[in-house]
């Protein structure tokens, strides 16, 4: 670069966005970075995947949902009022249900259970890969670490999961067989709940973000979420697809 | 398992392991997980790596390098008496140096420069693995969270480390020409320190694992290490060579 290209870029990079050039550039990380375009996501909800792989998704993803909810009282303990904190409780009820059996954490040990693995083994999380479990922590410490701002930009990947969620369920009906819609039950109601929690946490970056700096750390904010979701996808096919080498003491498919 | 199997199982894993059974039992994991045994290590030292796929590795390992200084003064942080603290200081003495250029991370630098990587770019880290990064983090907590005892014990991967060290630089010395042994000089000091580390470490955790509970705290914390270890070839292996995709954002070598 020249220094007079140095010095347009360095001017450019401390230029404040509006909103609608800050969510244009979240939305730029999604189409650049979200995880619907791993290559095991697209062998997933093709049809390309074998029973056993789609075991190992489901037992890996298992220890990220059960996560969420930490990471989402993680987040609202440290939230400075009543009324940001009622709001982002509607996610631990989203997950953690009103009773027994219900809620997505529940609804994720049902789809579990139905592509063949045992509840209990899948609760312990002991055949997890290692990279799920460090990607997973990352996202959790993450929001416990950083400001309050950088935690809420780092739930805006739900800005893109409508998309996968809709590609995935179809997909993966039209593909396997021996997949119900009873057994996809946790995406339903991810449909309506990803677009309302999207509204309140793109909104709030918006309004909050009110530095270039703050805006910078939105969106690597958002880089990092998208890291901790391909990160997962990458040790899956690694491990199940190609090359196929299952790390020590993790989930091997014919002994579950 | 029948139930008298079961009795038998449960009765054997909470008897008190001698020091010996311990250490045996140590060395058992180190020849099941330790990463000698994956394919990249052994890519590594038998010369089939690119120069590029040589420089993936040094570059992502310089993140795991300079978190070793924090990994060490977070555990001296907890020891309680002076003595605790002087021995595991001489760790950060080991890596930081005394000088401006020496030390450990100072050496793996020249390594990194040694084989054809910038300097400033491997300092930044901007181009690691996102996997490298969780896997690291994932060390630093480990010892910030858990018990000293388990924090001492996650160390004893370097009981292994003098194997992996000789195959490595008389393979690589041996395999790529461009390689020399200054570049390599990293190492040799490592191949004294590691066995007075270990010899306290060990020792400690035999000395202080006084139930059958804390000796299996220590059995863990030794395989977590290892999945520490062995998640980053994973991910490099992965990223740089089969099959061969880079996540978003990380070190593209024809880029350097």
């Amino acid at each position: 670069m020249t220094s007079a290209a140095l010095a347009k870029s360095a001017q450019a990079s401390d230029a404040l966005l509006s909103a609608d050039e800050l969510e244009a550039a979240l939305r730029r990380i999604g189409a650049e970075r979200y995880h619907n375009l791993h290559p095991f996501h697209r062998m997933l909800h093709d049809g390309k995947c074998t029973r056993a792989q789609v075991q190992a998704w489901a037992l890996n993803r298992y220890y990220y949902q059960a996560n969420i909810p930490a990471k989402d009282a993680t987040l609202i303990a440290r939230l400075p009022t009543a009324e940001l904190r009622r709001e982002w409780r509607r996610r631990l009820v989203d997950h953690d249900g009103d009773a027994p059996g219900t809620g997505g954490v529940a609804r994720w040990l049902r789809l579990a259970e139905g592509v063949g693995l045992d509840r209990a083994y899948v609760e312990s999380t002991a055949g997890i890969l290692p990279t799920t479990r460090f990607a997973v922590d990352a996202y959790v410490a993450f929001v416990r670490d950083r400001s309050i701002l950088e935690g809420i930009a780092s739930s805006l990947t739900e800005m893109f999961s409508p998309t996968i969620i809709a590609e995935r369920v179809s997909g993966m009906l039209a593909n396997y067989a021996w997949i119900t819609q009873d057994t996809l039950a946790y995406f339903t109601p991810r449909l309506t709940q990803a677009p309302r929690d999207v509204q309140f946490a793109l909104g709030y970056v918006k309004e909050h973000a009110r530095t270039r700096a703050e805006q910078e750390a939105v969106l690597a904010a958002l880089r990092f979420k998208c890291d901790v979701l391909w990160a997962q996808l990458d040790a899956l096919h690694y491990a199940y697809v190609t090359p196929g080498l299952i790390p020590p003491g993790a989930f091997v498919p014919s002994q579950a």
